[in-house]
């Protein structure tokens, strides 16, 4: 929750540091880029996030003399001269640019979220903090606005504290979930702090704590008109159930949200929430809803609303939650589910579809020249040069592709020709006219000072503008096409010299 | 990574105990069970921990005056009384006690793993954050433990921070992983914090960020020896590669790791390696060893191990990465993979295989009498009654099976016959003569104290002693036989006129 030491970092980023510093290139400029290889969810999207925790890092990167104290003790760093140590605890970030997509903007594989510019050794020191930071918020952002894809305008709650990484787990999904197309949260630290909508109903045990004796103490409190409605006729309500609600909507008239599964949904929860309802009709107020959290709630929401909407509280919210994910809204809502409200906790926050997202930081350029990593997997290869990143957009206003260039090429421009390639494929290739031409990178962190200061509302907005401009079958959940992200010729002509420079191919014999 | 507010919880354990002090329940004492209702990873068991973040939340459960105010300001405490307020402003939790498993004890399903007595208002409040602070550090540990007997004394070490859930993510995640029978973690604040190892090799960025040149710069300061046995002969390897090795092993010559892929592992990075090694070997120094970290890692591995083994460096460790999970690195040893050492990332802080623990925290005793929930779903059933928990173990030693049973019920005892039924299955009930009986929760926490001193590095050691005792068909990774988690027949009973009494059977007309 608080800043916390560069420590927090992986072992190896330190000893490479204290190796460039004996080979004197630990000053060398050097530029890395963030991306990810494969958008998450077999889609071909994602909605980047994580400015809070980048911000977090960079303003508070300072070791503390007991981290420096700590590291002189440890096996590793037996030989390191004290000139390391020094230059550690002397860190300062005044020296390091950070250039990044706008917070909420639309993302794809192989496109730069991150590029990081300043000398080698603190670049290095940065990268595994910076993983740490965008890779899980982005993957929620992407979730979340999934989610919200299918929900169309339902409301979407983000429930997943409890089955979070530790308490900033569940901050940084409640953020991103926002961020990504929720209306609120249960967490109500991090509705707090991100001034967001905060939403809760009752938990099982508050109806529990009820027995048929505190119904009975309960109304002797009450009025002889409210005992005669709550005590007349037969019910096959649980009537401990019956208290809890009672005393929960004397509490909170105005929004009591009934849990109507603790017994028995239709038989004991329903005529118990029903006939609360009825009471506070009798004084005025408008019932809040019922939530269902548990069988199948295709069924009983639709035999929940009947029982409602016959009763004439077709006002009364219906609130969904247990286990749900994107897979599961989409079939609720195709099986016509009468659910005006999701709670999502679990699939949210751990993104059980893929729990990760495999961000990768890598070191493009250095002292001006790019670099390239090739390893065992094409997929794994790292496209060199520090890169400039534009996306294209048609004569209809939507995205057409994203197009990277080395630094020195000039920018597309609207109504030029721009001649874009795949970058390893190399029968595919296209050319675009473009009505319109955005820089995608932009500078967030630069001469020490944090410079991007859009609230979590207008990022919020950004992420669900942008998503219209993205073809429909790019949206797609299954199947969806690909979004292209090009290279110009000039970038793919360095890529290709650079790869027989470095990489001569194999002999076999 | 610092004690945050009582703010962090689900709003409705706020709502629900407005309710409770205005129906005057809120001081009722209550006991609440946290259990999983399912083994992770299609386990029978799992490795409970959570101990440093539980006394986190205990030792520093305080409402700073701002976060009032904040809930003043929210509409949904509108109509709430200066008295609640006051009473969350005051809270202390010296009446409150809390009784669990040992660290590192094996748990299994419908187990309370922690029990908490006290006045009801304050165990709903700490239900969300206990919660967060047990489910996922459990279901870390339990992964750690699958890969550690599936490993057998292969060193393990975690790798995962930059695909953790911010800073508290990785951090739980290596002190779980460890007490799950790792040796160690690439995380070098968590190394700090908890008194573990801490591991590195080298980036694929320190590789690339020599070149051809920086080979020649390099050799130009050391002796005319030593550029003669660099430069002498054809190889083929990348000489940049060459150059970051030289380098590191400069600074590094006791552990020098090399991250043998950048380019090619068999034609340039092993030959670059082996050159290095036997530089270092002409000076009196043992390598360290080689990393792979992309390819088919069977095949680099025999091979790498042949070349080494050939070159006369039999000592030299294999250490391979990679999206490492239980399931690869069986395969892997199965087919004969020469790898000494594991570093596992993003499968163990995320558990891909089953991302979240579903642990519950429920209602079962209030003003000493049992409660009960039923729900629309079996599976979802909570067991009544504040239970005591015992292990009976068998003639030679080894677990036979745990026994829930009433708090007002004498412990089984060593010799004499114990009648055990299963929780719903009518027709599965054993006889069980133990021959040792362990009691398994203890109090942790009373009179605002804690009170488990034990070292990180003993919960470890218990960890790994328990499994010895749990038969191998329950460990077994795939379908493995069930552990009973049995109850009492006073406790069956309690259950059965409850649920009579709670539940009468539906009318179907």
């Amino acid at each position: 929750m608080s800043p916390i030491s560069p420590l927090f970092t992986d072992l190896y980023q330190l000893t490479m540091v204290a190796s460039y510093r004996q080979s004197r290139k630990y000053q060398i400029p050097a530029v890395f880029e963030l991306f990810f290889r494969n958008c998450p969810f077999d889609g071909e999207y994602a909605v980047f996030s994580g400015y809070d925790r980048v911000r977090e890092i960079l303003e508070n990167f300072k070791f503390s003399s007991e981290d420096i104290q700590y590291l002189r003790t440890q096996e590793s760093f037996a030989g390191c001269s004290e000139d390391f140590f020094q230059m550690l605890m002397t860190i300062d970030l005044r020296d390091v640019e950070l250039h990044a997509l706008s917070e909420g903007e639309l993302c794809f594989a192989r496109l730069p979220l991150l590029q990081v510019r300043g000398p080698l050794w603190k670049l290095q020191l940065l990268e595994s903090a910076l993983l740490n930071a965008v890779n899980f918020s982005t993957l929620v952002s992407t979730y979340a606005r999934r989610i919200r894809l299918v929900a169309g305008d339902r409301k979407l709650i983000e429930f997943g504290m409890r089955r979070a990484q530790g308490p900033d787990g569940a901050m940084t999904a409640t953020r991103a979930s926002f961020l990504g197309g929720f209306d609120g949260t249960s967490n109500v630290y991090a509705a707090k702090k991100f001034a967001i909508p905060c939403v809760g109903t009752m938990a099982h045990s508050f109806v529990q704590s009820f027995t048929q004796e505190s119904l009975a103490e309960l109304l002797d409190q009450e009025s002889p008109e409210c005992r005669q409605h709550f005590l007349a006729g037969n019910s096959t309500g649980n009537l401990g159930e019956l208290a809890s609600f009672i005393s929960y909507a004397k509490t909170f008239p105005h929004r009591s949200l009934l849990l109507v599964d603790t017994y028995d949904t239709i038989q004991s929860g329903l005529p118990n929430a029903i006939r609360v309802f009825e009471w506070m009709r009798s004084k005025g107020v408008s019932p809040g809803g019922i939530r269902l959290d548990s069988g199948d709630l295709v069924y009983l929401s639709k035999r929940a609303r009947q029982m409602l909407d016959e009763a004439g509280f077709s006002e009364a919210k219906i609130f969904a939650s247990n286990d749900l994910s994107e897979d599961v809204i989409d079939s609720l809502i195709d099986q016509g589910a009468q659910i005006d409200a999701y709670g999502i906790g679990t699939h949210l926050v751990t993104c059980q579809d893929q729990p990760a997202l495999g961000g990768v930081y890598k070191l493009v350029e250095l002292n001006g020249e790019p670099r390239l990593k090739i390893s065992q997997q094409t997929e794994k290869l790292v496209l060199p040069a520090a890169k400039k990143a534009y996306r294209l957009f048609g004569k209809d206003g939507r995205m057409l592709l994203d197009y990277l260039c080395l630094r020195s090429e000039p920018a597309p421009q609207v109504g030029q020709e721009v001649f874009a390639l795949h970058p390893t494929d190399p029968l595919k290739r296209v050319k675009v006219i473009p009505s319109q031409v955005e820089e995608l990178l932009r500078p967030i962190f630069k001469h020490g000072r944090w410079l991007a200061d859009e609230s979590l509302e207008v990022s919020r907005n950004l992420s669900l503008k942008k998503m219209e401009l993205l073809r429909e079958d790019i949206q797609r959940r299954k199947n969806p096409a690909a979004y292209k992200v090009s290279i110009s010729p000039a970038l793919k002509d360095s890529f290709q010299k650079l790869f027989e420079k470095e990489s001569p191919p194999m002999e076999l014999r």
